[in-house]
């Protein structure tokens, strides 16, 4: 920081998502060695309340809207459960975005829904701290290759090129059809006790034109059968229903009240929805 | 974000209010649209902790601190339980900053405290991103349009005039005096504890030269006599106090200790505050 | 912000801790305050999350990281259980950084670690609000001040110089070494549960080499005795083992899981470090 800088035309942003909380200076440090390598970086919290250690909640929660982010936007995600070992730490070009963190899984929607241009293995010291410790690559790895990344340095010099096919992906992110019924599980409850399934809306594009859908807990033999498109139609009440949640996947809330309270569903709770006529899926 | 920008001499501020909380990636997608429209855009956080779809609560977070901010920020505040249904969207030029939000309420102090210039509803889809969603506004209408009236599109261009006079505002938010007696509720619990009243500093300028000052609780039949300008003065101890909030309004504290906990108040708990001498008031 | 800037070749970065956490506004009008006087500064959050008026667990938060941010960064800090009394507000330049706040000893770890080249109490109200209240001095002191000092004025023209031997201090936040013992307390428990303790690596360089080490907490009787490199090694588990922390200080964690909860220990509980070979440490 000590040297001056030519604002580009362009400012870079680096976004971050870890599961660090927010009560430790965590977060800041990795934003103190960023702004020192890119001075005129606007960064950009996604969220640090990932579970912690939670790989899938992670993925999903980056999934729900990096692509509402600005083109070369650089996601450093950190959500490592195997930071130290010998799990790998890699940087990605995917559709427009970059994303830098740990080789277990955090990008496999990315992977799913993006052409991936190139990827790489952050195993070029010169782009980490002088000093890394075992314990915290967000800050000794991950924020400062995120940081010359978005500096403009090419992902290519960050360390060596991996063949994407090998790059860890988690097992089954989309459920399954088993004829009318889609076994699914909650994948997400938002701040309101909403309910997110797993079920990406674009895998039911009649939601909403089938004469009747339904989805059942088995675990509480709840059923939710109502259908609405926002949340103020129809009356108040505690009766959950059925929304497209603006992640893009299926969700089930419940009017001015929490749906996961009143159902007694939360992360990982199986769930079945069925639609009148399998056909007009 | 394709285009170079030319920095402006001045630096736009958007600042966001919300009851989102930040478990979710919803701020963050606000964030990134913001950024993808006004690159040089410094963005700041009022709150994401309002009372979820609390209106009442989110007027008055605003309300306490929205002078402080510079000239020409844009409030972007969403607590939006009508969200979908056919409540307005509208921008608001009010005294020296913009606010962009549902026609719900939510700016009633503003309207009361500062001069309404010019509001608009937002209905030119111009300024929307292209899909526009039922239940995230912040993300499709909010979001998009704050940013292009930070980077400088006149208001007027955001969608059709409304008059001011119909905007929607809550009822009663300052409280009525009674004699000697002012009848009011607490609108606020802060981080520490402290009990925030309803009662604006402005309305009891002798709050401190009166020979006697007094806070009822008549749920709790408790009573808080003593009055301190500042949280060090006098012992330590549990014995509540009233004092002038940084906010502007009456507030009631126990030192290093919650004024909440000791007083069993929370959020529209009701209150009276009588001053010994009413005249003087 | 009604004057045009010409932005720097370098971009001021004001870095804020307080002990405000995030429902309240008021970290967002601190920011306010600050952009309304250094429009091109980047600000970035230490943490708000300091226990309430807690002066050791903020010193020890921002000790765990300043020296990551860059150089000149000013570092705004406001935990101040003492705000309106006489209690002193200071500025400090100590090593390559800057420190304003109250003086009440949230600054004990960069005395002892940096050089301190000049200290001031501030008390030039041409940089505080015009209005100063009794109970939000970061608001109306501290932010100003540190905003202007961002911008470039000079330490000096803030207040009146202080002998930097005056400035108060914590008493004793190094333990003790008795024989082969290291009395200690924990000091901080962070967002995994993971308990960092009061001793830091630099006074234990043989922690991993030592043919033996354990911690021992009086309170609970229990012992940890296993030690391992990074929180992957070895099987899973909820059997605690101390790690070097990434913060600098000797930590105990459980494998996916909460020390804190495994050892019933919070801040401040008692422990005992014993390493094998007293001269050898």
């Amino acid at each position: 920081m000590s040297e001056p800088y030519s604002p580009s035309t362009k400012r870079p942003i680096v976004a971050i998502m870890t599961d660090f909380g927010s009560e430790d200076g965590d977060v800041g440090v990795m934003k103190g060695v960023i702004a020192g390598i890119t001075p005129n970086v606007h960064i950009i919290d996604v969220t640090h309340e990932v579970a912690p250690q939670n790989i899938v909640s992670g993925a999903w929660i980056l999934a729900s809207g990096y692509h509402y982010y600005p083109p070369d936007t650089v996601f450093i995600c950190v959500v490592d459960p195997g930071v130290g070992s010998t799990r790998g730490a890699i940087a990605v070009h995917a559709g427009s975005w970059f994303f830098v963190g740990p080789d277990n899984g955090l990008f496999t929607y990315i992977y799913h829904e993006q052409p991936i241009h190139e990827a790489v293995v952050l195993n070029n010291p010169a782009y980490h701290l002088p000093q890394v410790s075992s314990t915290f690559h967000g800050r000794d790895i991950f924020a400062p290759t995120g940081a010359h990344l978005a500096q403009g340095v090419p992902l290519h010099d960050l360390g060596e090129q991996v063949d994407p096919a090998t790059l860890q992906r988690l097992a089954a992110i989309t459920p399954e059809r088993q004829g009318a019924r889609i076994v699914c599980h909650i994948i997400h409850v938002d701040h309101f006790g909403n309910l997110i399934t797993s079920i990406p809306l674009t895998m039911v594009p009649m939601l909403f034109d089938s004469p009747s859908a339904r989805v059942d807990f088995p675990a509480s033999q709840a059923v939710v059968d109502q259908r609405r498109r926002f949340f103020a139609q129809g009356e108040e009440g505690s009766r959950p229903f059925i929304f497209a949640d603006s992640s893009g996947f299926v969700g089930i809330a419940v009017r001015n009240g929490s749906a996961a309270r009143v159902l007694g569903a939360s992360v990982g709770t199986p769930a079945i929805l069925t639609l009148a006529d399998s056909k007009a899926l």
